[in-house]
This record gives structure tokens, C-alpha cells and sequence, in this order.
């Protein structure tokens, strides 16, 4: 007998017809002797109305009573599965996020998952209840309601997992699992049987929408086996789990493309110290991550100063970044939108030499001109022209073997 | 400076415009100084939208996970009351049932209040806050969220009141007030000014819609004044307070008209012990409830027994009493759907002899026949046939001196 959290996705719980078929894959893992803990997310579509309906009551609602309103979105959807395993003659109880013993800081919106009291859910699989959790939301240590931000489910189900010390996560989506690389940009990208946190933690970053990176994070410290599968098929997807001697003889796992960057250069500003803090203090301020810096040392005591931000924040950005180069004395700012960040990714790396050199020399071979680089043990990200985005993951992704076999 | 509790049902709530105005009227309580404590009902039509979702998902859904799902409609209200309120710039706080320390015992669906912690609200408004308490639910002893049953709003509002000493619960509505009789009716119905817990409690029995009979019987026992107004204009509506002697000089408050009950005859069944546990307990077992019940002494050892149930309960009623009908020997079993129970009540027949000669002088003057008859100390009521319905209720509130002055 096996512990399961499965969490499935808004697209799988869309209407009623779907939420039968989430509770027929429920039902189907309980008949084989398992213990099911669901975790659902609100219905697509649900958490966008509830968030313009909050826009009708207020141009910036209150983070606190946000969260409050679209809490009811999974707490709609938990009931509903309830009902239906019930009426199938299943023993079946949901459980709303404080229900769960889900405990978060008081961050409205973004909160953080500080601690899992797992009694109730467990005292109900004892019982032999199916558990269904509303994922998404938590409430902190005043009993106030709390939202883990975008794709939260996610982190909610790899909480509980870990609290329960569950055999496996697995988080049925859309997809069939973790991909070499967009299977819509490269044809020849094929489904990952096993990925390391590390590297599943450096494709969330990138943009692979696959799994929210908190969740990965999490699952990445309590070392809860993950499995990306479809809710559509039986199939087996990927495993995210603890890397293994194996995974580093494959140097590169994923090529990651992400367009939702734009650069802003402060050209030719004094080479002095404190010059960075003046231009990324104001940046901080005003909340504005910055993805990529990169300083240039050029002659004469001045540098290029570079940096990237999301396109959300882009205007933002520039602003700042115009007023602020004025009082830093730089020549002039100079911003690109159509951009895009393109990395190679895989465990390898960390033994394995040449992996930059085979991806400038990929890129080069097609003429692809990179204006940024950056790179971390596991990962090296190149910034070149949005219109070249798409030949230069074909490229990479044949460069570094991982196309299909044919 | 008064605490007052503000309760506005699903018209007023009905969608953001109305709630806006909701908040320009807490406001304005607020400006004055007072402490206010809101309570809201779902918009309108969202709770019965929520039961057609669970009868998609279950033919007969579970009581339980209902609850979990019908307790969102509030819980949005609530939220966006707040968000508003907040937004211009009222320091405000959404609390649901169980926040707001609602112990219900735990019958699903219809759970009744046992203790109120009113310790988070008090906390809130010492620190300037309004209070915006999610009406209609609570939670058990487990924490399972439960709900009160149509118009529980109003028990939660007058139990919250209860619990916190207010100095009134104001029940705001789309009615001026209590009415004589129902004003669609009778065109001279007045609004009351003031009526005793007694009374109110009888006319919600007999189905002026106004109040919840819970919260009524919840006003009465713990001496909460409740003041029933309108939403929609700032005119005094009717205050439901213990009675005092200047009432019982009114002898005649109020009349009543219930079109939705239904009347089964047993004719001629065995004048025995027992015969009357033999017809009644399996409608109990049915959850059919009964209303009046009349037994009529005739000769030879027989008897005719009639009572009453609501339309809804009807059909079900009938086939049981058919079978059980056979079982003790009753010659026939009558029935009539197109009857209408009208009722006078008022807390001056306690004092005053001769109610009941009025009124049937009244109905007998526009040759109104009278079908049944039940009395309780400060009611007396007449089951007609339904096509008199009207004229009974007009004839009788000119009759017992309640018509407006001209």
C-alpha cells in the first residue's frame, strides 16, 4: 500500500464532466489499495474572473481580503470532487487550506509555507476517507486566510507529500511531462524520464511552465519523488527527483527559451564603487526583480552596466533607469524588448568541459549574434534577438544530442 | 458611541454597485462614531447557482461537502465588502464563520449556533476596524465548516449581536419594515413600529418572509433589539423588542396568509391509543413535517383526523398516508392542495376575550367557510379555500381595526 498525493490542474478540473474524470483516476488508485490525498486547483478560468471581479471593487484590492476571495476558488472545486466520490459510494472529506494544517507567513498573495500539520489528513486516510485538499491556499498563524501566488497547488501538494512522507507527488497536468524543450518550437523534443531537482529548479526558473519553482524548491529540500504526468493519459511522465552518478554522463537534460525579458544598458558610467548600488537601490524599491546583470570593464574608468527585468516591469524599469542615469553621469541608457534568453541545462556540466564552447559555437554556426551571457554551475543562458529564438533551440537542442531518435 | 450589527441580505449584496452602496451606508455609520459589525448574506441567486452545481455534480449531494461549497457566497461578499471599504481608506477586516468564532453544532445544512467567541471581532474593532462577518455559516466542534439554512444570515447576525452586547442589530432589507399584512394584498397594510418577539416569531412561522424564524427565536431568548429596515432609504422600520404593557392594548398586531401547506383527512379511523403514533411516526421517519393537526370526535368509536404539511413535502405525505391508511382501518383519505391558512396574531389575546368571534364573524360576513381551526395563546388560525385568500386577509384587517388612516 503506497501514500499518493495527486494534484491536478485547472485544466483537469474545468467543469464537471472533467472533475468525473479526476474521480475516476481517484477512484481507480484507491481500488488498487492506495492511500489518496487530493489536491486540487480552482477551475481555469476561475482565478482571472474572481481577480477582475476584485478589480471592479477596487483599482489595487487589499492583498489580505484578495486572497479571502480566491481561496473560494479551490474550496469550490475540493467540495465538488468530494460530492462526487461520495456519491460513488467512496468515503471522501475535503479539506479547505487550514483544514490541512496548511500554515504560511503573513504574506497576502505570496505567502510562504512555514509548517504542515498533517493530523487531520491522516486521521482521515486512517479512517479510510479519500482526502481532497484545496490547493493554493494556507492561513497563517492568526487563522487568516492566505494564497501562495500563481501555481501554488503545486507547492501545496509537494508540502503535504513531504508532511506525510508520501511515497510519491504526482502532478497531473496537461502535458505528458518535462520536455528536452518546447515541443511546439522543436519537433524533435522528447519527454524526460528522470531530471534532477537542480536542473527541473533551473527549467522552472527559465520559464518551462511545467511546475511551480517554489514547489520545486520544496520538493528539492524534503526530497519528495515528483512525477509530471498527463491527466489525459496513462502513460508514465517524468520523475524530478534527487540526482544520481548516472544523470551526470547526460551533459545536457533541456534547452530553456524565454521572451519574457527585456535589457537595459547604462552606457559608458563611471568605474567607481557604489556606482551598482545606485542603480539597483531605486530598482528594489519600486519591487522590480532583476534577472541578468552584467558588468563590461572597458578603458578609460568607465563601464557598460547591463541588466535584464521582465517585459512586466520593463516601463517601470526605464524610467527609473532614465532618472537615475542622469544623477550617475552615464553617456546614455539603451533599452531592447525584442529579446530572448536561450540556456542549455543538465547536471553534466559539473564535470564536463566544452559545453559553452559547443553552445557559442552552435549559435555561431547559424550566424545567431549573442549579446549577454551569464551562467551558473548547471546552466549557461545566452541573450540574442527574439527572431532567432526558435532556430537556436533547434540548433542546441540537436548540438547537444537530445533529439528524438528516429 | 453604539456597536451596532449590520446585516444586508443578497438584494443588497446583489453585485458590486450594490455592494459600493452597502458600504456608503456602513460608512456613514462609521463617521458617526459608532462601532460597526457587518454582516452579509451571498448576492443574490449565487446560492441557489451553488446548488445547481452540486445536483450537476451529485443527484443527492453530500450535506456535508455542500456546506464547504454554499459558504463561498458569502465568503465573497464578505471579501469584497472589505476590499471597498478599505480602498477608501476605512480600516476593515473579512472574517468567515469561523473566524468570527461561530460554534454550530453539526447538522449539515441547517446547524444551529451554540457558542459565539466573539474575542477576534471585539480584538478588530478596539483597533478601529469594521468588522464584515461572513453570515450564513460557521463551523463545528471539528472545525468542519457548516452552514444555518436559508436566511441564516439573519441568525448570524443576531447571534453575533447577542455575543458581543450590541446595542442593535439592524436587519437591512428591501421591505420598510413589518408590515400588517402583505401589502402586494391588502393596500392598506401599515408598516409596525414596533412589535414583541412573540409576534414576530408567529408571523415568520406563518411565512412573512421578513426573518428567519431562528433568529427570532435567537432575539428573544438573549434580548437582542433588532431593528428590520430598508437598504434602500433611510426611514425607521420596525423594532422587534420584548413586549411591554402598552402592546397589549393592540389586540390584533398582524395577519398572516401561508399559501404553500396542503391538508390530508383520514376519515372515520378507530377512536384507539395509538392510532394517532401509528400515522404520524412514519411521516417523521419521512422528514415530513407537520403542521397543524386536528382531531375531530365523532360517534360510534370513530374519528376524523386531519392535519397539515407544506406543499413540497405534499405527494410524499399522501402515498405514505395512503398505505398507513389501509393499515388502521381509515374509511377514506381525503385531500386538499388549493387551500391558504390565514392567521391573526397578537399579544392583546392574552387580555382581550373575543378575537376569535371576530374573526370568524368577519369571514363569515363574506361567506368565507372555515375548513380548520388552530390557536395558540397569541394566534388563531383558519384554514380557507385558497380562492378567498385575499378577501380573508383584507376583510380581517379592517375588520380588527389595522387599515390606514385615511
Amino acid at each position: 500500500m503506497a501514500l499518493r498525493v495527486q494534484k491536478y490542474g485547472g485544466t483537469s478540473v474545468a467543469d464537471i464532466e472533467h472533475i468525473n474524470r479526476v474521480a475516476d483516476r481517484v477512484q481507480k488508485s484507491q481500488d488498487q489499495g492506495d492511500q489518496i490525498v487530493v489536491v486540487l486547483s480552482a477551475m481555469s478560468g476561475v482565478t482571472d474572473s474572481l481577480i477582475r471581479l476584485a478589480e471592479q471593487a477596487s483599482k489595487t484590492p487589499d492583498k489580505r481580503e484578495l486572497d479571502v476571495l480566491l481561496a473560494t476558488g479551490e474550496q469550490t472545486t475540493a467540495a465538488l470532487l468530494a460530492m462526487i466520490l461520495k456519491s460513488r459510494g467512496y468515503k471522501a472529506k475535503s479539506f479547505l487550506g487550514f483544514q490541512a494544517g496548511i500554515q504560511t507567513n503573513k504574506i497576502s498573495g505570496k505567502a510562504r509555507i512555514m509548517d504542515i500539520n498533517g493530523t487531520n489528513i491522516l486521521h482521515a486516510l486512517a479512517d479510510g476517507h479519500i482526502a481532497v485538499v484545496a490547493g493554493f491556499q494556507g492561513a497563517d498563524e492568526d487563522g487568516a486566510i492566505t494564497t501562495l501566488g500563481r501555481g501554488g497547488s503545486d507547492t501545496s501538494a509537494v508540502a503535504i507529500a513531504s508532511a506525510l512522507k508520501a511515497d510519491v507527488c504526482e502532478i497531473f497536468t496537461d502535458v505528458d511531462g518535462v520536455y528536452t524543450t518546447d515541443p511546439r518550437i522543436c519537433s524533435s523534443a522528447r519527454k524526460i524520464d528522470r531530471i534532477s531537482y537542480e536542473e527541473m529548479l533551473e527549467m522552472a526558473i527559465l520559464g518551462a511552465k511545467v511546475l511551480q519553482i517554489r514547489s520545486v524548491e520544496f520538493a528539492k529540500k524534503y526530497n519528495v519523488p515528483v512525477h509530471v504526468r498527463s491527466s489525459f493519459n496513462e502513460e508514465k511522465g517524468t520523475m524530478v527527483v534527487n540526482e544520481s552518478s548516472d544523470m551526470e554522463s547526460v551533459v545536457v537534460s533541456g534547452i530553456t527559451c524565454d521572451m519574457n525579458e527585456a535589457r537595459i544598458t547604462f552606457k559608458k558610467v563611471p568605474d567607481q564603487p557604489g556606482i551598482s548600488a545606485k542603480i539597483f537601490s531605486p530598482l528594489a524599491q519600486a519591487e522590480i526583480g532583476v534577472d541578468m546583470i552584467i558588468q563590461n570593464t572597458r578603458s578609460g574608468g568607465e563601464t557598460d552596466l547591463t541588466f535584464t527585468v521582465t517585459k512586466d516591469d520593463f516601463e517601470r524599469a526605464r524610467e527609473i533607469s532614465e532618472r537615475v542615469g542622469k544623477e550617475v553621469g552615464a553617456h546614455e541608457i539603451l533599452t531592447a524588448v525584442e529579446i530572448a534568453k536561450v540556456s542549455v541545462i543538465g547536471l553534466g556540466m559539473k564535470s564536463h568541459s566544452g559545453v559553452a564552447a559547443t553552445m557559442f559555437q552552435a549559435l555561431a554556426s547559424e550566424n545567431i549574434n549573442i549579446r549577454l551571457i551569464s551562467t551558473s554551475e548547471i546552466r549557461i543562458s545566452c541573450v540574442i534577438l527574439a527572431k532567432y529564438a526558435e532556430l537556436a533551440v533547434r540548433t542546441l537542442h540537436s548540438a547537444f544530442g537530445l533529439d528524438k531518435e528516429k
